[in-house]
């Protein structure tokens, strides 16, 4: 029984309690929400060593950290070093995207080795099965499902919604950049070549009772989602996500969890109508987005794109950032990237957290602040999110004055105010 | 006779010119902007090499690079290097903010050097006049305003809003950090062991006369921003808004430029209302905010954490960003974290703009993602907003199909997404 079944039947387990100690709110409580579908628990029967994280509505947003090596690439030892500053750094999630290969041995050697949940895109296998694409069955793309499922992967990204009356506003929606999803783009290619619906979409009966068994919960992949600020909102967009709300009530009727994948590129004024239609349109299922990365000139800084559109999405309602690296657009990330990448998601999740009132979130910035005010720089660099560069920092520009920083010296206001706070005590 | 006085009877100067045709508009139109005080367009007449920009309503949102000596750090050489980086990295204006020693002959060698507007603060000088603050007069501070007249300043950071009755509120907010601000710091310890008023304040006619004789933009600052997330949007701060609203008409009736300052330490959820709040309170004077840093809890990370609060900032209606670099809370910033700051903030205001639909903003991630859709490296790597970085990047880490990168190799999906758009068209 899948923990959305569970829920359903009031059935408490151990992964819920797990996961609401995490949230500071009772058991019970989060049964509630993942009963009715605005949180999903994702937790592979076959991941032994998981940490469960909940994600949805009401709680702490999650962030997920991509590694996976690449034909370029193909260093495993460095993927799981990724997967280990993730964990050091509180990331929840890493997705394993390794995409050329044989995958299988590294996803189940990641899957025993992280507490993290693990997501993975099982149609990234379609070019590694011995196969041209064109010759690729249905039953082919849901064999790679069942794969993945059975290796231990907490969620999977399905483009379920890419069918063929969506992919005909393609020409109609006339973008820059038409799909940039790669695993949306592997099955646009192979129905267009073939002719063929969506494989995932014409057998999601087939895909629901791969998930049920093993309990995977799905992340229905918004293959359309845009990559240039100019292609988002768009006919082609919408329509998909129109299609993934409609398959969140089929898998939801089943027992299989959802979260729905989200932009992309997109202005700021885009974000928040962004957020609203997808809780509306997919029946406020939990929503994960890649960014979105608010301007598209950044190359090198599209962690900080990204920060600043997860962070807005995040404060109007999506529940799960997918971190982007400053390597976007230009390479697979090496480990210094993706320590920036996860820094900067982590300050987008929490700045969000602080928008949201999630409970008890502001007391880290008060605790922050007082360590400030007390000028106690021990307790400033111990709070920290990441202790490490401020305290090299600090450590390479020493004052002559310890109680103060080398910008301000005996300017310091935080001394001065604390003179004139005494006196007004 | 100020920019502002000759915008009202209708004379377009030169400097008119030259900022409205960066703007793209034309120079009556500005002119219109200026009389009417939506938009500033400081100018000092001693400032000759000065090219000059417009900050308000409607332009692009602008950016400012903070420089200067302190105590512990007193290389001169540096800060200009940091002002030379801000010229080719396209910010705006530079804040000499030195705040030790003899301040005159820097920055009368950085107004000789640089064509970026030059703003300063010049009650930093306070405790370098040879005097306890005690013993300053009210003379002795409009002295200190009077001299970075002189030198060419464009714009000055003047704390004329912390009045008695504002710092009456520090006790009943109780915040955690009651004054950030350096300078208004020194106001409210001079008014707290002297009993008077607020010098700039009581004087503000002798204020205007300054102004007037040089044409310096008064930047009002905000002594009561926030520097803790706790402590936004209280008495304290909405107090000081409300005198600087009152002086801004005062200042405009004379003829004097204003624009105002704003925080600070912010929640993403506060940052809209602030905007709007500014521009109800203050007459539509244009904002300079400092931030708003979005959480407490990220220094090493301030560029991000501000580049968050500065898109939404200026997406909402801010007109002028002050950059924050990594370096914040912790150290005087060295070259690189110059550069950091510098692309965070260019990065938040194109990002606002686009939000805020400024006329030919997208044009430029139009044809980025343009070239991104063509697989046109050299044309990407162009329009970078810092080509560098990508660069070096795309250097160490070169794929074996130089068509592609190494995060997708064959995997990707622009490549596979052109075939099918060929087929389509």
């Amino acid at each position: 029984m899948t923990q959305l079944i569970q829920a359903k039947k009031g059935i408490i387990t151990e992964q819920m309690k797990k996961a609401a100690k995490k949230e500071k709110i009772s058991a019970e409580k989060l049964a509630e929400k993942i009963a009715e579908g605005s949180v999903v628990l994702p937790a592979n029967k076959n991941h032994k060593k998981l940490s469960p994280y909940a994600i949805g509505a009401g709680l702490t947003t999650k962030i997920n950290v991509n590694l996976g090596i690449s034909e370029d690439c193909p260093n495993y030892e460095l993927e799981i070093k990724k997967a280990d500053l993730a964990e050091k750094l509180k990331a929840h999630a890493v997705m394993d995207l390794s995409c050329s290969g044989d995958t299988r041995p590294f996803r189940r050697n990641l899957i025993e080795h992280t507490s993290l949940m693990v997501g993975t895109v099982p149609v990234y296998d379609a070019e590694n099965l011995g196969k041209e694409l064109p010759e690729l069955t249905e039953e082919d793309f849901l064999g790679m499902l069942k794969t993945h499922a059975e290796d231990g992967v907490d969620f999977v990204t399905l483009h379920a919604g890419i069918t063929k009356n969506v992919l005909a506003h393609m020409k109609p929606a006339d973008r820059i950049m038409p799909i940039v999803s790669r695993g949306g783009a592997v099955i646009a290619e192979w129905m267009d070549i073939t002719g063929k619906e969506n494989p995932f979409f014409a057998n999601f009966d087939k895909v629901l009772d791969i998930c049920l068994e093993y309990d995977v919960t799905l992340s229905l992949g918004d293959a359309c989602r845009p990559g240039a600020v100019h292609d988002a909102s768009d006919s082609m967009q919408i329509s998909e996500l129109i299609v993934l709300g409609e398959l969140t009530k089929k898998a939801r009727d089943a027992g299989v969890q959802v979260m729905i994948e989200g932009p992309g590129h997109m202005r700021i004024d885009e974000i928040a109508a962004n957020m609203l239609l997808e809780k509306k349109l997919c029946h406020n299922a939990p929503f994960y987005v890649l960014g979105p990365l608010v301007t598209d000139v950044a190359p090198g800084y599209d962690h900080i794109t990204s920060a600043i559109g997860g962070a807005i999405a995040a404060a109007s309602g999506a529940d799960f950032l997918c971190y982007v690296t400053p390597a976007e657009h230009v390479k697979l990330p090496d480990l210094s990237d993706v320590k920036e990448g996860i820094i900067a998601s982590r300050i987008a999740a929490h700045a969000a957290d602080l928008a949201k009132h999630v409970p008890g979130a502001d007391n880290w910035d008060k605790e922050m602040s007082i360590a400030r005010s007390n000028l106690d720089w021990k307790k400033m660099l111990e709070l920290a999110l990441d202790p490490e560069k401020p305290g090299k920092m600090r450590e390479e520009s020493m004052p002559r004055d310890p109680a103060v920083c080398t910008m301000c010296g005996k300017m310091c206001s935080v001394n001065r105010t604390n003179r004139i706070k005494e006196k007004i005590k």
